[in-house]
């Protein structure tokens, strides 16, 4: 997570050497998950992701070591849910310092054990080490079902985009907890989107979940599709309500919610016209009401549309400010408020 | 890897409260890769393994870029060897020191490549991170084809203990690497034996790779079947042959290339007498030659045979010698050489 758009190019160096398999449906970060199809043909489609919490339990946004547990698990398989996977379960190789107390090692596991409940998923494995800092990899494997896939890749010009619940939490979170301001009304437990996943594999045209935040999301499907994104006048009201009181009270911009590079794991994901009536007839069977804020544009870039009328955000830029927000977080939300007051 | 046998304890602990998958068809730590039995039922079985490197850097035991590339994805196809799966990938997780230079890097990707080609395999995906310290986690997945499930339990008394290829390159490696006196003559670049997995499948009753040298594996296959084991004489026929040949040189006894826990990654396996023949014959076809070195016994303890007849192995005590290990080589060697002296 927190990831710059520089390291998008440090990881296409890294991974430009190495073999990729003929049996993998998407290329390289075009997917939240690798999707592979399994040898014997008929025996469906293999979806795997790997991720590792360390450096938000480093920059102290993650101190509760049941969050930890929990973020471990639901990072995953937000990932599964991503692709509309099922999940088979999620291995964790856990490193751990030699100090740790028993009561934070039970939290820890009590946390991925809620996660695991809560995904109706399990540990199947994993394996333990001993170093200075806390970090957890997991690695979830997921099956997808016969039909359509679903990829970051496959937007077009006219589609309507989608969240798949309430934004922001994750950025008013990170803004509570960094500055020493968390109080609890921000409550940030994400819950990985897998029942709606599998809906919106069936019906969108691209999907990817919001680990770093919305806007650098849109960055990244605007880069995969070449195409853009218009966020329509109403989009803030797919902000959640106490992260948006929050930005009121501190006198911030509200679309700052969306900028900052701590995400809120839902789905953003782009449906066909044509789609649409009988997606969301499909989403209202299963309690689930997703939320337009916006269709795809020709031109790449990302357009918000707000009471003066529209501006154009600098995704790019956006993004690179990450890699001040892993070292100093006051400088980082200077960075985003500097850039909020230069933006027409 | 380097597992003392409280790791055991402690891993049982931080798993006791985690739910267990239903189509799991392992227990804990009772097979090298986890299998699960993908839904739908003629699906196949899906193994799935994670380890990280991490310690093994830290310790100054793997310096050379390409050999911890190299070491990150066999690892994790030894376990996949293991239980007789064929690799469908690896996801990696690569947690990246700011400093690191380029070449440092190149090298390392091009031990992953060269990994991936000699295990036939592939990188499906994976994540990179920003720490201090160096350190990768791999996630192979693999499917077991129909027919025997492999995994560390079901050895019976009466069954022969085979090994897949020369034994104690691992702790002859690490011997040489950590007294500074690596020459080159060892040679360690272990290689999954993902071929004979397939075939040892077909006949083994049990079956665990020696991730962490020969007795810790031998310890670990006798708790799980409440059997021990006898090495015959001529056991010391199945060590490498320059392995033996600095172990002569420094007047350590033999058995001590088995007892160190950096091991070869070889399959330790047990078949039964009645299947003896034909897996041989089997083995021949695909110009394999394993190595008989043993047979299970009702005690469950490690007894072998030398010049002045035979002892038994504490191999608890021996595996908890690890902790030493890992923060202070010397002493190590010191406590291995008291323990060979107390022998008897």
């Amino acid at each position: 997570m927190l990831t710059p758009a520089t390291e998008i190019a440090f990881i296409e160096r890294l991974a430009s050497a190495l073999p990729r398999s003929p049996h993998q449906i998407n290329k390289l970060q075009e997917a939240d998950a690798e999707i592979i199809i399994l040898p014997g043909g008929s025996m469906g489609r293999l979806a795997l992701s790997i991720d590792t919490i360390e450096e938000e339990i480093r920059a102290g946004l993650y101190t509760d070591p049941w969050l930890i547990g929990w973020m471990s698990v639901m990072v995953n398989m937000s990932d599964l849910a991503a692709v509309g996977a099922d999940p088979v379960g999620i291995l964790l190789s856990e490193t751990i310092p030699p100090g740790c107390s028993q009561e934070f090692l039970t939290n820890l596991q009590r946390g991925i054990t809620d996660a695991c409940r809560a995904c109706g998923t399990f540990v199947l494995g994993g394996d333990t080490n001993a170093a200075a800092n806390l970090s957890i990899t997991g690695c979830a494997a997921g099956m997808i079902p016969g039909g359509n896939l679903l990829t970051r890749r496959g937007s077009h010009v006219g589609d309507s985009l989608y969240c798949s619940g309430a934004l922001g939490t994750g950025n008013a979170y990170a803004f509570t907890k960094l500055t020493g301001t968390n109080n609890g009304a921000i409550r940030y437990q994400p819950r990985a989107r897998l029942l709606e996943g599998r809906l919106v594999r069936e019906y969108a045209s691209a999907c990817m979940d919001t680990s770093d935040g919305v806007t650098a999301t849109l960055d990244q499907l605007m880069r995969i599709n070449g195409i853009g994104f218009h966020l329509e006048k109403g989009w803030e009201n797919s902000l959640d309500g106490t992260s948006r009181e929050l930005i009121h009270q501190t006198h911030t911009p509200e679309w700052l919610l969306l900028a900052g590079l701590h995400g809120e794991f839902e789905l953003l994901f782009t449906i066909p016209a044509h789609l649409q009536n009988e997606f969301i007839s499909a989403a209202s069977l299963i309690g689930w009401t997703p939320r337009r804020i916006g269709h795809v544009t020709e031109s790449q870039e990302l357009a918000i549309a707000d009471d003066a009328g529209e501006w154009v955000v600098d995704t790019g830029r956006l993004r690179n400010l990450g890699q001040i927000a892993a070292t100093d977080f006051s400088s980082y939300l200077h960075a985003l408020l500097d850039f909020d007051s230069s933006k027409r």
